[in-house]
């Protein structure tokens, strides 16, 4: 077990802080640029978009995003024993065990993007470490949240700076950082965590998950209601992750922190992931200027959160899968974003090279 | 000017008929694979779809779709000169030659995703044929579709053939194929063709394109609805690009024929070339068991055809460009989804794994 020894509000102070918003003075230039280009002005809709954004994270035009890596954080849920889930707490070991081999979901479609996978232990309930799998353990699993207080502000401190150590470490050799993660009944921490921190009913936020049917989706809602009622309006991003959170939620928002610190793109992925990314936002708002979201779960507390992140998906897939799966599918788009600006002639280029070509045809089927 | 010999009715009865539906006794299988994976059931969500039709066209599990080529076919329409577009005609012939040489922004996606990019000129009006550029010119530009037809059966079917004959070609080197298309004034006459073949209101399918303003859009829905009208009510594909389409709509059907006749998965893009696919599918319903739909445009037709063929879009970019934009950047998607069915382990798999696994973690920050 480990818990960081400078662990407290006022270090977790010093790590917001590392935090400088994006060069938005370029935003005007990059705009202008991209109306230059070769198309219809904003004809590239929200690719233009993201490229404006890029350019003001990464400099403009922006380099290949090339070296790409998604962190997966990984904890247990006391919540689970409630039955909140399709699938037994176990399963959160075993998983990370897989991920550990290339074999699950988000290495494969990690492997086909170019990505590299990290998996991070922030709070497995296991005996040992987990082979293969960063050990950043804070407590096996965290508290069950229908029963009191998830965590510690302590063990929230703890995980959030597991995240944005990991992310910090990531960024030295990677381009762009992808978050996903894995920990059954999750859904169940990061619907109380979206519904604390957004004010929104608990109807709207709570899902399905990994499919449960009627009866288990009640029983999931009143767990989160009462746990959300404690808090009593308190919306503080670190009270909330204590009250009703979870480790990899907490990691999840250290490592959106430590990515933006290091001043890389971050791409968020489905309800989970975007809980963490909303609750960093919450602590540090220019956090959100370096997030990109990736797709549209199906978990209806999803597009809540990207509501109030200013977010909005590439994908719509109805992925309700987790891992960071969206997140690395998205990565592509994302750079050829970058490429729009960094490669596409400008209309009067096109114009003066068009006027002088007379070259033969060079293909013909 | 090239116009094909052996066109007419009974050759492009010759071509549709070399359509084989995809293997769909596979899908029962392929379903109980993806649903033995090591995940939820269903939580790949559409990628699990994609997936699942991509191993019934090439195979279970579909090898990688490395070799990737995006079939961009030009054209003009005599319409433009009723000011339809934002954009003078000579635009369609500058761009060919941008795309010649290799600056615009399909260009530039293709790149990104390694993908090749063919031009096709089906029907560009310029005195030459342009440098770099497949000539398979059928005339100078369709006849304006406000006056009258705007082409001839005969010229619909030359058209047609050079995009079976394209993609045809291109099949021989590539695993999936992309459609795009490039002709200033062509989403007039693709709503056209979209309300003729759908039975929709023109209202519904006529948009702003690259650009206009409310009385250009009010004169746009007027000169379509009056085209539509002189249809009386008739939904043969063919004559209904012949009374309202244009040269690279032809052909873009003619390609989605080719590359089902093929056997390749085909990806289709925005508006003007998915009234293409519209126009292959109602030739031959088995077209669209091979399309895939890329992204949803900003154009509202889109959508419409999209629901008539009961395709699902993967990305959501509110894209107006055209080029094969939105259809290049969707190919990763579709080559990841292949990986889940070839690479991903199964629940039982993992499980007999993680059991055996007991070795130290290999990374840390």
């Amino acid at each position: 077990m480990v818990v960081n020894a400078t662990s407290g509000a006022g270090h977790m102070r010093d790590l917001l802080d590392a935090v400088r918003p994006p060069a938005a003075a370029r935003m005007a230039d990059v705009r202008a640029r991209l109306d230059a280009l070769a198309k219809p002005p904003g004809s590239l809709g929200g690719l233009e978009d993201i490229a404006a954004r890029l350019a003001c994270i990464v400099g403009n035009p922006p380099p290949p995003l090339h070296r790409r890596r998604v962190l997966v954080f990984a904890a247990d849920h006391g919540v689970a024993r409630r039955g909140v889930s399709a699938y037994p707490p176990d399963v959160t070991r075993h998983m990370c065990a897989l991920f550990a081999a290339g074999g699950a979901a988000v290495n494969v479609l990690a492997r086909t993007v170019g990505a590299d996978v990290t998996v991070v232990d922030v709070g497995v309930d296991a005996a040992e470490p987990i082979a293969g799998v960063v050990a950043r353990r804070v407590r096996r699993g965290t508290r069950d949240l229908a029963d009191g207080p998830a965590l510690t502000p302590d063990e929230v401190d703890a995980a959030f700076s597991a995240g944005w150590e990991c992310a910090r470490a990531a960024a030295r050799d990677a381009d762009i950082i992808a978050l996903g993660e894995m920990g059954i009944a999750n859904t169940t921490a990061a619907a109380a965590v979206t519904a604390a921190l957004t004010g929104e009913d608990v109807a709207c936020v709570v899902g399905t998950g990994t499919g449960i049917d009627a009866a288990v989706l009640a029983r999931k809602r009143d767990i989160v209601a009462r746990a959300v009622r404690r808090l009593g309006g308190e919306r503080d991003p670190r009270a909330v992750l204590a009250e009703v959170g979870g480790l990899e939620i907490a990691a999840l928002a250290g490592a959106a922190v430590g990515a933006a610190a290091s001043a890389r793109p971050v791409v968020t992925d489905g309800f989970i992931a975007t809980a963490g990314v909303l609750a960093a936002a919450r602590m540090c708002p220019a956090v959100a200027d370096y997030v990109f979201a990736s797709h549209l779960s199906s978990e209806p507390g999803h597009a809540v959160q990207l509501a109030a992140l200013g977010l909005h998906p590439v994908l719509h897939l109805r992925l309700r899968l987790g891992e960071g799966t969206g997140a690395v599918l998205a990565l592509p788009v994302i750079d050829a974003a970058g490429a729009v600006l960094r490669e596409m002639a400008t209309l009067e280029q096109a114009l003066a090279a068009s006027r002088s070509a007379a070259a033969p045809a060079v293909y013909a089927p």
